[in-house]
């Protein structure tokens, strides 16, 4: 692992690192924001998955979230959202191919070479984590993310049960299986394996008995996405069913930007925090 | 004037607008945060001049100041840092040409018909805003810039006496006359005349009677351009030689960047906010 950059903010240190993936076949690059602490304090850990066309570094400038982290004292880790490099194949859309993982492992060609990225963020990236940064206590995990990257969350955390002691997340993609970019990148990654795709639906792994101790979800209601792609009702609706404890805000007048998640992220943050630190 | 775009951030609104400039010649993008406020109450404004490279979208971005405005109800504009367009002259260098104009009128060709960013910035912008924007109270100005743009607050402000109730900088060049930046980018678009350098130096400016209230500068010490661009220490005994109160701040281990300015920013908003509301 290497440090590509480091700069001190809100008291903390926000890094960026580079290193070579087994599980993607190439480098891949990922941001941790480490607050000021004590020597031997260890530090809860929250994971933000961004969403479509972002890297690593989307949340890192525009997410606002170094503050809440620094005031809670909980570290947070930003993944990238693909694998990268010439060698890595591409599709020129904007919703599949690099920036896109969607946070499956792909079994069908030409990405199940590189696009791991359920193994990368669920195994490889926390394995790595836990060796590099030992302040970081991997025994207090929280999990969020933003559209594609909140379908990441959801599906990360419901896959594991008692990994993360907190979940939410920013204007989630809730079922893949029932929108235009899930079904893209579902049926790009997995063919037509409907089995293979409920692993990767939020609201199909709860109607199959996953379950969160609770989940916070916050969504605007000026959200471009909302209604053909995002469909925040079949997750509340799933919730409901199932009793699971959830508070899901619709914001009137918000949109699908991150002027809408630095607006409210220290809510989430303050909120794992709580459940981290209990 | 057209609106580019608009989004809701911490209750109040985002947006972009571009317009056509007489001063530059040329289309100017400048964005603006209004925080949410009662109808006909109006709102004390804030201006934020970029630095090198910067464009109106930096600080929006990566600048975090959107919370700290929205909990003072102060509003906050950011300009461009230079014409742009296919037919505005540039160099190659980042610290010339377009991303680069100064807050100078420039008197040599090729640049004067296009680098008018005195002009407009200290004329026409704010009659653009007065006209445009009735919510916004232009008898409470208060300016504020980082780095290039640092450079700029300083001097609009000395030479505009009474305009502007507060004045502050992150990481300012406090000297370009006496800097590489300074020298490269004054000799550029004004040659050799000193005596009109001097109008663009707010160390040369305090020496030759200019004055402010007050002053508030935030400068991390392990910034890369400390020493050799931003020299600190030379506003610093300026200002104490003429008697402006001034607090310059020195931040172990931040640099130049916006994680830098991200932390600092709401000690400005609340400054200023202190003197525009008094």
């Amino acid at each position: 692992m290497e440090r590509v950059s480091n700069a001190m903010c809100f008291g903390g240190s926000q890094g960026v690192y580079t290193h070579h993936s087994s599980a993607t076949g190439t480098p891949m690059t990922f941001q941790v924001f480490i607050p000021e602490h004590r020597t031997n304090q260890t530090l809860p850990v929250l994971w933000y998955l961004s969403g479509l066309t972002c890297t690593h570094a989307n949340a890192m400038e525009k997410g606002h979230y170094q503050r809440a982290c620094a005031e809670h004292g909980v570290a947070l880790i930003g993944p990238d959202t693909s694998p990268r490099g010439d060698d890595v194949p591409d599709d020129e859309s904007y919703d599949f191919g690099k920036g896109a993982g969607f946070y499956v492992d792909a079994t069908r060609e030409p990405w199940k070479a590189n696009f791991q990225m359920r193994s990368y963020i669920e195994r490889e990236l926390p394995e790595l984590i836990a060796d590099e940064f030992p302040m970081l206590d991997m025994n207090r995990q929280g999990i969020t993310g933003h559209s594609m990257g909140g379908h990441g969350a959801l599906t990360i955390s419901l896959r594991n049960p008692g990994r993360f002691r907190s979940t939410s997340a920013f204007a989630p993609i809730v079922s893949p299986i029932s929108c235009p970019w899930g079904e893209k990148a579902l049926g790009g990654y997995l063919g037509n394996d409907i089995v293979a795709w409920q692993q990767y639906d939020a609201c199909a792994l709860i109607k199959n008995g996953a379950r969160l101790p609770d989940l916070l979800v916050d969504q605007g209601r000026a959200d471009q996405f909302l209604e053909e792609q995002l469909k925040t009702h079949l997750l509340e609706e799933a919730c409901r069913k199932a009793g699971i404890p959830h508070t899901i805000r619709l914001h009137e007048g918000y949109d699908h930007s991150y002027f809408f998640i630095s607006t409210f992220i220290a809510d989430h943050v303050a909120w794992h925090a709580e459940r981290l630190k209990a």
